[in-house]
């Protein structure tokens, strides 16, 4: 078999974030639920749009985080994603290739625009999210190169890609042709109310085809319906290869076969918006993991790339992932 | 003569920030002008966008961006700038309308896209800017409504406004309803190489137009064509009302008359990002004014809300500068 050329390839909605503060009265009176993802239509984001203060916009989309954080600490990544031949589209392109991530999903000039997610950070930097999808909806089955999937360690599959409806094909087609290749597949819950969307799909995955299971603690809890964090530990020991499951300030917990360990989360001096830490979480995991780390080390490499993400706004790292490691680790 | 309905009407060039870091070795190497502005057609744009890290987009441009501040402070401001029908175009126009600012200058929906200033942070905090200009070209005489200069009790312009063509018709439209109306106009110097650009332009003005004239110590020396700050201070003495002086770090020095205020800079923990830092000074120097305070303290404001700006990356305010103010002087 050849060495692989990529160690991740993530594939995911290819998202422009537009993030603003708020406050939590203003979530309140607009009826988001507060920390979670929900789906809008194109009507309701520009009708949310006009409502929020001023805002900034960066490239985002939770499986293209993950890439990106990748390609700041070094590891291989491409991303397969829909964008629109518009400006945004190009801002996604942009943002990606120029960490020297291999994107090549050709933009549809047909149909809704670029994707973009209106997120809303409060002042406890907890993340609130409307995501108008956009041209995410188009991705297919025909966008999946096989012999991309073969040539990468890790395929990465976010769980909102069970939420556009073609993109199931695409992942059926990615994650078997990973397996073929003797890949793994590794898949992010991403969201509690996308587990409920969508929570035998995923039993089916995680039973049958995961390798690598990222979740957060509401996450894994959903996934099994169960009252505690240890009982949805115990549920999901034995059923994939290994399971990063993340807890916030209380760090992570990683259950690969009959080994467990318990990771403390990175001190941050201050928080201020957790966008995209599960994201940089998986990144640093991976990246870990690809590079022949133990599972522990992966988990602590990943709670480093988390805390830098949740230090400013965005979800992507504003400095160099490669430089925090090699100062911690060598 | 009615109330005026606005403290400021700013006029300029309507444009996206795109904001990078970048090496002072990948300035050289491009051949680019550190600390200045540089126009650039939509060709170069794109060659220089394909060559800078990953980006964020925030809401720009000179007088666009001292509106904001004017309006985070409580100040009642208005905006004439010219941005495309397109997705940059609605950033733009959400970004500044969120603040409470009144803008309506129709946008175009043919010409070019609207502007974007590609703007590289190095490591010593200084910002570098490549201009292009886009549907700022279109502005002119047709987008100015004397109706909202006479409501304004200042008409605040950028000297970026003298490199589009049509845009200086635009600007004579202004001056001449704001004087008839009996209120002020003022002008930022904007850049020592649009300076360079307009000098005999500016000369013209400052002796005969402006009320309150901002500038930074390059900007003045150029348009002097003197050596030292010293005898630029003297050059401008008695030739307009108010001259408002910024020397970064060293404070401002603002002559009124025969009065001469030295100000100290404030002081901030780290500079992350200069971009702004002279518009959010004139922002809270006009503040200060049109709210009846005495030119010190006004330029004590403007100190303020620098110190503000340059704390982060991007031009406009992230945190209230009303509240800031308040602090400050109850």
């Amino acid at each position: 078999m050849a060495e692989p050329s990529f160690d991740v390839v993530g594939i995911g909605n290819a998202i422009v974030d537009v993030l603003a503060h708020a406050a939590d009265a203003f979530l309140a009176s607009e009826g988001l639920t507060k920390g979670a993802m929900t789906l809008i239509d194109a009507g309701a984001a520009k009708d949310l749009y006009e409502k929020i203060g001023p805002a900034v916009e960066c490239s985002g989309g939770s499986a293209a985080n993950t890439i990106a954080a990748l390609a700041s600490l070094g590891g291989k990544g491409a991303f397969v994603g829909k964008v629109h031949d518009d400006q945004l589209g190009e801002v996604f392109r942009h943002d990606i290739r120029a960490l020297g991530v291999a994107f090549d999903t050709p933009p549809d000039d047909l149909g809704p625009p670029t994707a973009t997610c209106l997120i809303l950070v409060t002042p406890d930097a907890q993340r609130t999210m409307q995501t108008f999808l956009g041209a995410c909806v188009t991705l297919g089955p025909k966008d999946i190169d096989e012999g991309l999937i073969a040539a990468s360690r890790v395929t990465y599959l976010e769980g909102y890609l069970w939420d556009p409806p073609l993109a199931k094909q695409a992942i059926v087609k990615a994650a078997k042709a990973a397996h073929a290749a003797g890949r793994m597949v590794s898949l992010s819950l991403s969201d509690p109310f996308c587990v409920d969307r969508h929570r035998a799909e995923f039993l089916d995955l995680v039973n049958h085809h995961v390798d690598i299971l990222f979740a957060n603690e509401r996450e894994i809890m959903s996934l099994y319906r169960v009252g505690s964090f240890d009982e949805s530990l115990q549920a999901v020991r034995g059923h994939c290869k290994i399971a990063a499951l993340t807890r916030s300030e209380k760090g992570s917990v990683v259950v690969a076969g009959d080994e467990i360990h318990v990771i403390d989360a990175e001190r941050v001096p201050r928080v201020v918006d957790t966008t995209g830490a599960g994201d940089a979480y998986a990144a640093g995991f991976l990246f870990g993991i690809t590079a022949g780390r133990d599972v522990a080390v992966s988990a602590r490499i990943g709670s480093i790339a988390a805390a830098e993400v949740i230090a400013h706004l965005g979800a992507r790292p504003e400095t160099s992932l490669k430089a925090l490691i090699e100062k911690r680790f060598g």
